[in-house]
């Protein structure tokens, strides 16, 4: 019943930042080269140690990530970070090898449709594409993690069938691929659905890290980090400030918060290694860099043990 | 482990909303009477069951809320729907009995500053004149509901020790108070600190209902819920669209939003009587009213299932 990691043995949890991925990709103008550098670069600085950082696809499917390698070569490279990078295909994964990621992540949508519209192919073909990347990256000694899309649910068809989910990471675990992460790709997932998903997919695999990737499109992000808290999930994907959207919902929240998602860990007893002060001046940094607000909470309301005066208050009310 | 309501005894939850009192109380600009009548008779049409409506205090103290009375008269009443005020004090409990509420709410904060801050007069005072409103209350056979504020933290004293939170309660039972209502008046609840003080309240008291209030503030609102649930609460007070603030907290979310925590308890197999979607009307209602976006999520995302089309998406996207 209890929440906080006092009574578990592992009480590690790898965030893994995506937002200069998930997030910038949704942006309509084309955010420079070096502030994409720059973002991650202070974030390694606040203790962060995972990112996707980017996506080898192709520059003109997403112009915002036609910087691929330039933003890799511009990155502060340190021991014990983790730098991901997208990639579609062998073509992909050359250009990701050159670049020197340190980690490869093959997606396929879990519904047809979804990867008829994402990926222009259908899932059979997909995975075919990925059994053809994998043994560069093999080749290259790099590892690669396989995510599925639309994990939680698909705005074409619905409810996304676990079988579905077990097809795709079948396949996966078949190429040698031991990281899998389960996309909340336009927030439908909800605890009873994280559940299942996580459940049959643990039953599966004694040998898979399953990282789960959650977006707040309908406010329920966090919560469904709490499920897969409990049922021993530990690497949670996230974006500074709160970054990206949902092109289906205008004006509803993005992937869930960096700097919201290490407070809820840190305060329910989980290390993640993250100065939480200076994640918070980096999502500021980035509403700056966007030139608006975003939807992230702590950067906005502070610590929680952040102390006030009565007078302040007042003024404050007032 | 699990969190869906299938292996609970008991899978209604009541959800309160508290938003006409929490949530507009910090709006400068007078709402016009009517307007928030509107939206409490729109609330009760889509199967809400119960409000926090208003608030009984000096008119002085917060102007907005000066035209309780006047509120009370235009809500539309209906059997089964409960309309509880917030009543500081005698003279308040006997406005409140004139203007037929169904239930009075007491409060006092569980810190003396706050108490200073909020009440004017520290914890021993504002329990007395509790004491003294309570038995007007049954007088008129009026129940009377006992909130506690920075029930979870308070902005000038940090951490709220569990003591402060028994004493209180104490005093409500000794008065025959059986509801309780922890109120996380600016955000500071977090998994852990709902877990001890649900806890202690649930082992000291056989015969108190307990209501968890939570705010957004940073962002760990619906986990907190989730916590609750899992320790057999079924009642949680909210504000439609996520109306409210925190006067510290310059941006951040107010209450959590009734719509969202809605989605999450019925997603997860708890029922509240409640039309999600009519639910979502009224939010965007609320959003006109006040002329500015407000934080739910699933009024601008719509429900889980709904569908689109790809074309539709491509369209969305582009």
């Amino acid at each position: 019943m209890r929440f906080s990691a006092a009574d578990s043995a592992d009480q590690s949890v790898l965030v893994t930042e995506v937002g200069t991925r998930d997030g910038f990709q949704v942006e309509a103008e084309f955010i420079p080269t070096e502030s994409k550098a720059a973002v991650i670069n202070a974030l390694i600085d606040a203790g962060v140690r995972s990112f996707e950082a980017t996506s080898f696809v192709s520059p003109r499917a997403i112009p915002q990530l036609a910087d691929a390698s330039q933003l890799m070569d511009l990155i502060e490279r340190k021991p014990g970070v983790r730098l991901t990078a997208l990639v579609p295909n062998a073509r992909g994964a050359e250009r990701a090898a050159a670049a020197k990621v340190d980690m490869m992540a093959c997606f396929v949508s879990a519904s047809e449709s979804h990867c008829q519209a994402n990926l222009n192919k259908p899932i059979e073909r997909a995975l075919a594409d990925v059994a053809e990347f994998v043994p560069i990256a093999r080749q290259f000694n790099i590892p690669v993690r396989g995510a599925i899309a639309v994990a939680f649910g698909c705005p074409f068809e619905g409810d996304t069938p676990v079988d579905s989910l077990l097809r795709i990471a079948d396949t996966y675990h078949e190429l040698g691929v031991r990281h899998l992460s389960l996309g909340d790709t336009t927030g439908m997932a909800t605890p009873p659905v994280v559940e299942r998903a996580v459940d049959a997919l643990q039953r599966r695999f004694s040998d898979m890290e399953i990282a789960l990737h959650f977006h707040n499109t309908r406010g329920v992000g966090l919560a469904n980090v709490m499920v897969g808290l409990q049922m021993g999930i530990r690497e949670f994907e996230s974006s500074i400030a709160g970054l990206g959207g949902c092109p289906f919902a205008p004006g509803a929240s993005g992937n869930i918060c960096t700097e919201d998602l290490v407070y809820l860990l840190q305060e329910s007893g989980y290390q993640t290694g993250i100065d939480l002060d200076r994640l918070c001046e980096v999502a500021r940094q980035v509403e700056s860099l966007l030139g608006r607000g975003l939807p992230g909470q702590v950067m906005k309301a502070g610590q929680r043990l952040r102390k006030f005066t009565l007078d302040g208050a007042r003024r404050a009310v007032g």
